[in-house]
């Protein structure tokens, strides 16, 4: 097997691959991951949304922002122009948690999945900062590609229904846990 | 209970909270994250690290990078002078995965949990680029705040070791399958 | 009158102000200014706002976020940690116009006068770029300084209401004419 | 008609519109806008332009650079690699105004309007910055598309000679009132 | 001795050093560099500026918006609010150069040497690139700290007149081996 | 000799060149740069990095996502996506000093020689930055460019080896003088 580092010369140090071969294609990448917020925050979001506050429209602008400064914050990503990209929320009632799913475009010689990844990863600190008034007991988790089309190869995410089962009921425990903690460790924490 | 959105105006608009009147204090802040890579780019990190190249001193660059610019990427965010940041690495060979901790510091008005989340937000992210040439079969998990101190209230995160041991259980089972997976569908992946 | 530029040195080079020796004061800066959209425009906005979109939401981001990163557009101005900023807008229905209103906060040694100035002006350059699908045809106009206080002196805006009641005569005229001239010369414009 | 807002998608959520299917051709945009700084900032501004001092000089630089920016700005705008970019002055003595004309140019798939007027408003918004030690009694306004080319339509701006007219009448009043004002009002203010 | 490293911790990690204990002072630094242009180029420069166009002012600008990015640039520097900069420049004649020198004050818990000498930089990047049409044989020397005053200690630069009279000797040789070789090789150099 | 000024305009006023007519091709630059640290550095950055510090490492993190930053950074320089990026050193044990050099590739329409130049000089920046808890009598120079490829004509640099025998020459000098100062002058200086 061959496969190895890229962002390395023979000499093992960091380097930006060149690309300069390879040819502009069109390239897709989807990414996804959730922050587990609980029941008291999850419902504070909805009710907001039903009126005016709007975490997750915040949280969406941010993430597109970072899709387009994802090469100044990743040391050895390739700048791109993004041709499109865009932020979709699932909310899992079940799990009291908030799945963000990230698409990006391209006409490029590299991927995006890095801007799909990093898009995701801040949105969901977004609606970590603006709900941390109410609750710091918020994990963001199960961040990872969902798919990526064009280039030298496509890919297609692991099996995500097994995945989100679990999950699910991870967060569930998770949640039976923070609640204890909540009545204990917490009953001091007011900001 | 009278927690509540602090990010929003009466009206339920986005604002930047006023915290003029707050005082100065030293505050700090530990937050952590895994990043699931598999065995065969784990050997690979670590082996680069024995010899020249180093996966883990780029993405702790990344990740104090980072911290200095969570106010430009999370709108409401308020911008600090940081006083100290710091990123560690726990390598756990038993599910495949690195751990990331950020430290962060400030004499401020507000805390630094969120620097101290885009910091190891952003490190796990420039560890999964440096590595997606070998597998895009990498996850993110278990974003969390461990710590905070000063201002209002101090914060003592959830029990990390029953948290960790799930992971490594839940890790495992991903591993598991993955193996499996990669057989199957992944066989034509190369780059 | 000794009032001089600040922003030279004695020889007449540009220089950043040296402001060592001022006083942190807490300070507060209002700025306003307003875009002339057309009636088809408005009515699109507030329809959207009314379902789910949200131009407005989406420019307050951007004002905020811009009030953030104005020292690093506006070369001689001194970076601030921004105690606390916020967007609001005012539809008016008679000019088909959104008035946009920014409040900054700070406790430092100069005024976050540039700080408003410049969230008003991102805030209705997004308005334009989320509407601009619609028309092209959209002014925006009556950027200024609405009140400051703290530093050395407060400052009262201008007379707003005889200067209001001006630029709605003005967009009146303005509409109309447009009227005339969409059917003129921007029969051909679709994008 | 079916022109409709492109930023937002089906379920009226923000997004950055997809255009990978769009050509790469040459696009220009042209913008304006005006600063109404009142008789003694104009001399200051010409005198020391005349001498060696530049604030014109900081506010061209300021707003070339802003062009290249104006993606990490605007939320929804998409990147673009511009190939060109110039930013013009005209002193308008009897009004006591500059006006500012920002043109941009590009190869590619969206246009430049956006990087035009942003161009602008950070040129006025640095002339304002690098005048407020003489007055804070400037308005910005006018900013609008003069001009673009390329893409699905081109784009021919308003009348702006009658704009320009009614411009001027309504800066003289202003000026007048002002004087008014500042003998009154701003009495006390220095910095 | 025990001087050492402090932007490693015990492991020899890269970290941003904790200045939390430090106490706020008024600190100071100059900086100072040269860049070596030959005849001609200075010969452009001075006209263009007797003239209107000033590549001094550009890089005048560049310089001090340099200075407030300079945490952004330098992975382990910390970000501080710079209360005053300024760029200086002196042509030398006799050795065809352009000295820049930088000033930057604070109060901070850590000095401003690096913003000084990253404004520096800058501004004579930016003079190389606004003069890289006419020549390129253009090098950048004797980038060095001249002064910094606060904190622990005061520093004191090295002997400055000793230093440049080596530096104009190695100076005029370099133009004088510029200008055969630009006969030779660079004789096919138009651009 | 028809060589002049490309970012100035027939006023002299700056301008970013149209180079919207000029064909996309592939281009490369190299840049150099060297920063005299003397001995007692030097051998902490050497036996640093045979540890587990990485002086270097950190240095050359910064040096890349400089050159992707350099349109932000040089005021008229065009923006551009760059293909392919690496920082490499040399340590010169009889100079004690390091020289670095960077690489850049694009497929542009205009050159890469300032992000190579900015690689170098942020590079450099940051190894002064990182060892100056341990001296500051340090100097960057030699920063020029070494080759350009692509476009309208290459660029050969100049007589490197009689460059670097007489850098050589000066930079024991310059140790010397230093060796003496140290003793005298800056005695007291310990951070």
């Amino acid at each position: 097997m061959n496969r190895e580092f890229t962002h390395f010369d023979k000499q093992g140090n960091a380097i930006m691959v060149d690309v300069s071969e390879k040819e502009n294609t069109k390239r897709m990448a989807i990414a996804r991951g959730t922050i587990y917020v609980g029941e008291e925050t999850l419902e504070a979001v909805l009710q907001e949304k039903v009126q005016k506050g709007d975490v997750l429209g915040v949280a969406r602008v941010a993430g597109i922002m970072a899709v387009k400064n994802t090469a100044t914050m990743i040391p050895m990503c390739h700048g791109l122009q993004i041709t499109g990209a865009s932020i979709d929320f699932e909310i899992n009632r079940d799990t009291y948690s908030i799945t963000t799913l990230c698409t990006v475009r391209v006409n490029g010689q590299t991927g995006v999945e890095m801007e799909a990844l990093t898009g995701v990863s801040v949105a969901l600190l977004t609606i970590y900062d603006m709900c941390k008034a109410i609750t710091k007991d918020m994990t963001i988790s199960g961040i990872m590609l969902v798919e990526k089309t064009g280039g030298k190869s496509d890919y297609i995410g692991k099996d995500l229904i097994e995945e989100e089962v679990r999950e699910k009921e991870r967060a569930k425990e998770l949640e039976k846990k923070k609640a204890e903690q909540i009545k204990g460790i917490f009953q001091g924490e007011k900001r």
